[in-house]
């Protein structure tokens, strides 16, 4: 079953699935196997031990995600039931040597870091085909005048391929943040029960994660987390500016961009209409991230060496992050790759300037220079 | 499965299984089933159309869920298909009686209103057994004395029972605004496609529905929404500065406080560790309410008849406040029904404040008078 | 010197006032005068000192507010200040009754309400009349016909007296909430150090300064500033969605509104400009107000009998929602004044629609009667 | 006047005076005066003129910033008013050659990175001291034995110089983030009205001002201011989550921190009290941050060429975001150089672990091994 009815909307793409009850809980396995690699590699455990645990941890589908979700409540963490039927697979003698000197926020921090690394892997594809649209329409676009907004009033025209690589510009910056992201914030966490473990295992828990290794236990330092959010968030933001820029092009008296798309758009009431459906789907994740990301900077006061409450808030409202930028990055590679763009309309509504006397209006393709070597830049830049 | 690996921390208590995806169906086979008796009752359909729809509404149960919920992304809106759907299963005389009038926003703000009031009567509930648990200790409580605690330091005798009657007060006075909503904020939307319907229609919907009949269709007045949401917020806010206090009571080294309940709060590292596992759940959900707040009310700025992206951010966010602040409120409840005082620790910690040479602190008991005159007053209040 | 280079944007009308420095510092020594009243009326305090403190309270003009203002960073409240120099200023005799049993929360909180409640006035006398001009432009629009618009898309004709109506109703809502505050947010604190003293004084002080009596002190129930704070978010939202609709209308495509007002508007770079100036600055205000409800709602955590953090981030928050509220307020009040409507370019744009087939569009005028009716309803509603 | 009678606690250090008024429009003038600079060196304006406007943009103290601030609500820019003085001062001759090719926004955007980078060098300055003395903590007190906390109870012994180099490490990740700004987001604005100008002035303006050259105007790309004002958020919150842990530490009950400072932490009714007002104010200011961030997120929606609101929102809220940062920088500043340890009462609290059969609680100081470890990598690290 969709955990949401409105799935369709927030939860396009495929970052859904790298977050989702079942995902989650194959990121603590995989911690917890790591772990015991890790163990084995300095001596802490033995081989045999080791290969048990890990062979445990092979599967979330060998496990009773519900039950284990349940009892999690009374430990306010799924370590707790996670760790007691690892042992009891496991067997007696193997069984202490499972979650060695780790404490549950260990592994749940590892996992999350685990759960965003494998989602970014859409995120950053959907938004990175996006971006690709936004150069191509730069290109194709170059010549295209149309009217320059502001204040949503005509000013003077400009190049409809200027506007999409500006649309590039705005994508860029964060994907390449989010990027960056892999080599500090996505970060292994295995300080112990007070963050006081010597890291020699972290740091090999993380060569077998592909995870970073942090220089401290980061349990009450909440920066990676929230670096990760705000530029998820970021992301979001300006797909949200692209999105709300198809709207107004797309009114009916301007008239100018149509989605493209079969079958869709329809509306339950009204034949004639034709909806811009991706890009209302779009705002309607961009505009429930900011709220999230509050959250998360919120919760950056945490206590001593495990927080209370603000840690705890974190694990959805993450996810939330996680799923909804995907969700706008699926939407919005959608939207751009099959954007239509009227370039009579767009000229045709540049009569009202000229009217008004302004002279470039009339003649606006001998005023692009500028806007061409803009568009240049931005294309060289994008493609290095 | 549970949508979450972390649902018995977020989603604890029975308001989830009033918002779910099958719950949300339900209510909106509720809205179409309402729309065509008053359209029978005002004489606009047959009533042989009437008793085919509401058949064909009656269980969500009848409907595949999954590929509605995936068709819904199509047109931003699940009443498309649900729609078309409904007119297949009445055939084709009965089938143009379907959503007579009606726009698919009126379809989903008023069963978004359905499931408001569903899951408030669980969140109520909850709240109440919370509160009526303060009493109680307040009751019970009237001359124990403890430290009064300011900017965390100990500041004055004052009476616990005061205490958990001001927990009390700040519970009650959210739980007093739910149940207010219920006469005006908990409307029936059923304006049609651009709000100008007569609201004639409107009036019966209400009636069959037991919503309140709204004086205008408020497609992009989002005040009952907000209003809805924000009441929502100040309840966890409340449950939340409970919870909060509780983990500052539970400290290893103030000891005054501790959560009952068997078998919860043991620690994967540590055994001798007794976590306060109830009040972090609250406060892991209380903490995640002040964004979602946020985003509803940036959501409040809705284009002209319906909004391109900010009513549509409004479904998943309402969705999650309910679900969570019904998860704080069942957890407080939980966590106020088994609290544990430990009387003796709070008199023995007013040592300090005797030492410092604090008259009242020698004979606390002595000094309540203010106390007991407010708690009688909280008490009175409340049980009216 | 005005306390920002974009005070005209963020701080139009006359709550601001009621907000500033001197206005805080105003209230509260109107709370020390009425807490020496109450004492005396009480027999607590002789009636010598009462004239002596509430003259000395009279005016803000005879204290050195700078001085002041430095002062308080030591203590983290600016009442230990005030009440040393009101001390010195009656004199040794009359000193040991300055603030007689209460702490300095009480001063502030009650300051703090006494400021709203000034701030209110304004608030609502500008957002009354804003709504009175929707009454007025409801009233003679009633049979203008203009495009409504569902999705940015052009949809079914419309009323523009219905669309105006529903701006009206949507700030009435908010309206009606703020009038309703009065009677119980905005109450006094009068709970002395640790919330327990005996409710006779507060009840005095409340009388006095035409400020509710609250069933029990609320150093730490944070429901009533939320509450205020939350409202004001919704009138602000309301007040944005109204702004955002007119930014629409004044598309240079669509041309069915303009602001008008003298002098207003230009560009520094197109003198063909008529930029929406007033609807502008009302959503650079609102746009900046649910963030600021949210630090309010995140801020209800408060610690035991008084916060050691978020009580002390309300005041600046609270602030600024008054301002930022007040300037929407009176933004919106000058936007909806001199509003201008083209009702023939509403009629010519109808055009599309009609081309489209849409059988409405053709003869739009005889499709307004669910219009009529429901302008009838809202105007009544709101005249009474 | 201090704006704000609350001003000592939420604009302390010297952020604020970069940041105000008067400082704001300095910054505006000292773009007008780069414009003409760059337009003269490209051959666009006579040198003469260069001149004239140069020396006329010399000193905001030359202005009457209450009349510019005035007549800015008339265009919502200041810029406007503060151009046409401009043109008057240097006289009909030079006057055309003042604003050559710019827009409002290309003006008030690189002023607010002015603005900003002026301000960054004193919240940089407070939060780096504010490191150096965790560092000294971190290296002073590496053999302290403290009890580790987790959920707010005691876990398991561990060096309080770990604690504080994990303070050290949450305070260095915003802090590097910060500095990283400097080379691409305080970046020049200079795309003329549409953002469609020749980069080549925008390359000599950020040469002459030290701000970056963008690749592309970014008058609706908001990347860089938001990537600005989460990562102040971010240190913020680092400093927030210190300042909890000095006010958990200073509990009463708990005793092992407290604040230092002559004079400071008084109570207006108990003489007894020693409030940790250092640590409050750090509070009461990284509270206010995270929906002020949201805001900034939220206005990236920003429409076509320039934006409707959401524009115009972000000036008050980044100056609040400096502000607050700085503020909360110089109070932590204040707070960890003059914090005091009593490490005989860290050692004594461990007591209650020892009893509960802790092994290492009883001799804590032979298990720090893992702390050593990663205080002297912490060290390392922030030293080079």
């Amino acid at each position: 079953l969709p955990s949401d009815l409105f799935s369709a909307t927030y939860e396009r793409g495929d970052a859904v699935a790298a977050v989702n009850a079942e995902a989650w809980l194959q990121a603590l396995l995989d911690v917890e196997a790591a772990l015991a690699r890790a163990c084995a590699t300095e001596g802490l455990i033995p081989e045999e031990a080791q290969n048990a645990i890990t062979a445990a941890c092979a599967s979330a589908a060998d496990f009773d995600l519900v039950a284990i979700a349940a009892e999690a409540g009374d430990h306010a963490t799924p370590v707790v039931p996670l760790v007691r039927i690892l042992r009891e697979r496991v067997g007696p003698d193997n069984g202490r040597y499972v979650h060695v000197g780790a404490t549950s926020q260990d592994i749940v921090d590892t996992a999350a870091m685990l759960v965003a690394k494998r989602a970014l892997t859409s995120v950053l594809a959907d938004a990175r085909a996006a971006a690709d649209a936004c150069a191509g329409l730069a290109e194709r676009h170059r010549q295209t005048a149309v009217a320059g907004r502001t204040l949503l009033q005509q000013a003077l025209p400009t190049s409809f391929g200027l506007v999409a690589a500006q649309w590039l510009t705005a994508i860029a910056a964060p994907l390449g943040g989010l990027e960056g992201m892999r080599s500090w914030a996505l970060a292994v966490q295995m300080g112990g029960p007070v963050g006081s473990r010597s890291p020699a295992v972290a740091d090999q828990v993380a060569d077998y994660l592909d995870l970073a290794a942090p220089r401290m236990p980061w349990h009450t330092d909440r920066t990676r987390v929230v670096a990760l959010a705000a530029t998820l968030g970021m992301l979001g933001g300006s797909l949200g500016k692209i999105a709300r820029d198809v709207t107004l092009f797309a009114q009916t008296e301007v008239g100018e961009l149509s989605e493209g798309g079969e079958g869709r758009g329809g509306s339950s009431a009204m034949a004639h209409k034709h909806n811009p459906v991706a890009a209302v789907s779009v705002l309607a994740c961009s505009k429930r991230l900011p709220g999230l990301v509050a959250t998360m900077l919120a919760a950056m006061e945490q206590e001593h060496e495990r927080a209370a409450g603000a840690w705890q808030a974190e694990w959805g409202t993450l996810t939330q992050i996680l799923t909804l930028t995907g969700s706008a990055a699926a939407w919005s590679r959608d939207l751009l790759e099959n954007l239509e763009v009227d370039v009579d309309r767009m000229r045709a509504n540049l009569g009202s300037l000229a009217e008004a006397g302004v002279a470039d209006a009339a003649s606006p393709e001998q005023h692009l220079s500028g806007a061409l070597e803009l568009i240049d830049r931005a294309l060289k830049d994008y493609r290095g």
